[in-house]
């Protein structure tokens, strides 16, 4: 494990970097970035620049809002400072940083930046950004994840996408994508754009489509409020509705296990896999939603999905060489099944939809994990639903055909719910399931009609759940070489190789950004021009010309 | 300038690695490696194995079967060898080449694969793989871009795509994208194939997706020839038609000029550029489209599109330091456009629709060279219809607003032709035009409008065909700027950034195999894991085990 492991929990009182104030159904988070608080030691976060400790608090604020607001129909992103909205990733850290830190620092802002867009979209809360002053690079990425970019029309505030001129690296955070494919921006306005360190203001940032409204320096945060709130009256939130607080995550972190209250997470550095038990319920769910608003964050669905998203991020940045998760459930399938009944029924209530929704994000960070994912479906598994979801992300599962020798447990069934069928769509916009049969789409249709029977090993093998179904006596070999096999590849290469067999089907702005963007950005960090010691990123600050190999591949 | 430049021009009687034979309509194009003939030293092609000079005689055959034979409605790949198909990309080769070498390389067979799925898709001629015994990473890739693959059912004969588990590297030629977005295997399927070493025969592989048809090994020849024959007899390609015969196309390399028929390279090493000059036709097109035939291979649009071609791979081979690409043309307008009405007119002839088909491979490889494009429309150019997608291909675009000073030219215009509407799509299915204004879609219909009209350089800017309308006082410096600050940049981020800005909109396995699955092996192969002294790549043959960093980025 990393020497100081970098914790994702927080909570307003405890942000160091950003504001939060709630007013009149406006959330306003705003930046002011404390350069003397970076996550790590050796660089200052100047002119509101961020590092992973940042975008840590923004993921915390925008979740929060969406569970503990839900009066708010819209929030402003906004700078504290003069003249300065957001001026990006901090480079010094970026050139002090590993590679795996950079990308998987990517990664997350990434995930933060779609799970804002996830906000405007399907709950309801419109992120609405208000620029005073520079917004450059991951700056200008924030605002362009937000729906409306207001920018002051002052001659000096402007918005830019520096980071190929001065830096020779990409902007790592979605920003092309969604200049072209969210803004639609035309190409030569693009490349044009892009290759201007110093961005665009004014007529032209508006009639390029880069913002969206100009509004007079001295008229910008009335003019912002006036948006917010036109938009927050329109929004289909519950005015009236109680949040519910999102509590600590109880974690203790024990030698290699990890435990939360539903999920242990336990690390065999020799194999380099962390093996994840998930523990299903152990009553039945409360009645309606009413029940589920009075049980808050105990309420299993949520508890177990803030502890998985948890546990995630630990290992993601923590333990980057534990490369497979081997994924293992225990519990009563029947309470699985009746917890996704619930949310089924009550998908119309703003916390269960919220449920949902954060279920959806959690599997899709599962399914952008750079960690190869085996599923075990065991005696006493619960892979039931939005469990078994779970095993269908995996690369690859094995299912037990029958029990173990001299357990009493019998054989293990895995079961299909609703919420198999639409709520939890990844980054393809298809479902898990719809995904894996492209071949014969029939067969999701078919499968429907086998909601809520238990499926066997033979039959979950038969229906295409499952890879592989080994017996008794086969299993262990089996399951053992699958894992150590896993351990003595490459790691890049098994990266490259579940990126590209993850995701078929069709793309969308979520699957360019991870799986195109992130490509090129991953290749670009490694090439000398940008990390080498005359590169860009390295001399970036130091007056130092950096030197190309000027070759192009 | 490469010191020995790799010229991609060849024909039949010059191939040292496949043979090709025609017979009642099929074509059989049969691979016979000769292990001594590597483009360079320091290798030798065991076992079937390729490096570009393979790939380049099978570019040049696909190509020469469309043109030289309209009779042939079905193309048969296989082996002369004993129980070997393919061993793919030669493993030595790979070790002992450049980054930008492997890149290029891996780009251009690309490029042949999915013209040999144009061929079948959109020529009528389509391919079928007969498979004999060990298909292998690349061998197998081949085999992923013809429509039916049919395997030798014997026990050994085996397709396999073995490059992460022996090399650390993806399989670099569209074969992850193949199998699951083609193929549409079940991605845990493709997960369990694609880390065996050995891959997969019989009916496994069959019940995999991963071939179509086994048949025994003493069938294997007759089998292919009847489903051959079968697929041929029912092809729309005139069986009656003679071809035009593809004659060599005249280039002289004279310093740093590149002379052709009709377009002129000059190379200006200074400023890392290349100065692509197209000449127009010179005389008006024949009537129709036997005037087409007639005239062969010496018909301007065929004509230019071969040099076109051509010099885009000298360049992207030979010149890998000249990063920026400046287009220009100088012609009469109203010709190129008489040429356009008449593609457009004769479009159901096998032969103009084998020219414009060529044109849109030729459109898509300027789409994918990574090089940045600079598109100048002066007075005295003919950018019309088919020469205009130069212009909508470029990353930017300047038009000259009114005439030179001292010159008797008159002002350039651009015009529109039926061609800019349909026949030249992008990899990502759209037409330039479509993808340029996905945020107006509205905007195409009125420019169809325009067809035939002169645009000027403000009505250019206007209707959003040209990015820049500088005039005679500003043209200068603005464009020595654009070019001059291009060359500064890194080659690198350059790629990227274009890469990404350049294909909008929808995505397709052509646009995710140049965009997601070569980006990832891009950076693959910059990893310590797979080309460092003691990766993968550098050690197979070696007996020595490779050592990993761990790390998961």
């Amino acid at each position: 494990m990393a020497e100081t492991p970098i914790d994702f929990r927080t909570e307003p009182s405890r942000y160091r970097h950003w504001k939060l104030a709630v007013e009149d159904g406006v959330a306003y988070l705003t930046m002011d970035v404390n350069e003397d608080a970076g996550l790590k030691p050796g660089y200052k976060l100047k002119l509101n620049s961020y590092d992973l400790g940042v975008d840590i608090e923004l993921a915390d604020a925008v979740q929060r809002l969406r569970f503990e607001h839900p009066e708010v129909g819209a929030v402003v992103i906004r700078s504290l400072r003069d003249r300065i909205f957001c001026s990006g990733a901090n480079i010094n850290m970026l050139g002090l940083s590993t590679h795996h830190h950079k990308v998987n620092f990517c990664k997350f802002t990434n995930e933060t930046r779609l799970g804002i867009e996830d906000a405007s979209l399907h709950s309801d809360q419109t992120y609405i950004c208000s620029i005073n002053g520079i917004a450059a690079g991951g700056g200008y990425e924030l605002a362009l994840a937000c729906e409306q970019i207001i920018l002051a029309d002052d001659g000096s505030s402007a918005v830019s996408l520096p980071e190929l001129p001065l830096l020779a690296v990409l902007p790592g955070t979605g920003g092309l994508t969604r200049l072209v494919d969210k803004r639609l921006v035309r190409r030569d306005h693009a490349d044009f754009f892009c290759t201007t360190a110093e961005g665009m203001r004014g007529k032209r940032a508006k009639d390029w489509r880069l913002v969206d409204r100009l509004v007079a320096p001295s008229k910008l945060a009335d003019e912002t409020k006036k948006v917010a709130q036109d938009v927050s009256a329109k929004s289909k939130r519950p005015k009236d509705a109680k949040g519910i607080a999102l509590t600590p995550i109880e974690r203790t972190i024990d030698g290699d296990t990890i435990r939360y209250a539903h999920l242990t997470v336990e690390i065999d550095r020799e194999r380099r896999a962390a093996r994840f038990r998930f523990a299903g319920p152990t009553a039945a769910p409360p009645a309606d939603a009413a029940g589920v608003h009075a049980e808050g964050v105990a309420f299993w669905p949520l508890a177990l999905a803030r502890e998985f998203d948890d546990a995630m991020m630990h290992l993601r940045l923590n333990e980057t060489e534990i490369g497979t998760w081997v994924l293992h459930s225990a519990g009563d399938l029947d309470l699985v099944a009746a917890y996704d009944a619930l949310l089924d029924r009550e998908k119309d209530h703003w916390l269960v939809r919220e449920i949902v929704l954060f279920w959806k994000r959690t599997l899709k960070r599962l399914d952008v994990s750079s960690r190869s994912l085996i599923a075990l479906v065991e005696p006493g598994s619960c892979f039931a639903g939005t469990l078994l979801e779970i095993v269908l992300a995996a690369d690859r599962a094995y299912m037990l055909d029958g029990v173990f020798e001299g357990s009493n447990l019998p054989a293990a069934t895995v079961r299909l719910t609703a919420m198999n069928f639409g709520p939890y769509p990844m980054g393809n916009g298809l479902t898990r399931l719809a995904t894996r049969f492209l071949a014969e789409p029939s067969k999701v249709d078919e499968l429907k009609g086998e909601i809520g029977a238990a499926l066997d090993a033979q039959a979950a093998e038969e229906a295409g759940l499952v890879t592989f179904a080994p017996d008794d006596i086969d299993w262990e070999d089996e399951v053992r070489l699958a894992v150590e096999e896993r351990a003595g590849f490459s790691p890049d290469g098994l990266i490259g190789l579940e990126a590209n067999l993850r995701f078929a089907g069709p793309e969308t702005m979520e699957t360019k950004i991870f799986g195109r963007l992130s490509a090129w950005q991953n290749w670009i960090f490694q090439r000398p021009n940008a990390t080498g010691e005359e590169g860009a990123l390295k001399l970036y600050g130091t007056g130092k010309q950096s030197k190309y190999d000027r070759k192009r591949a």
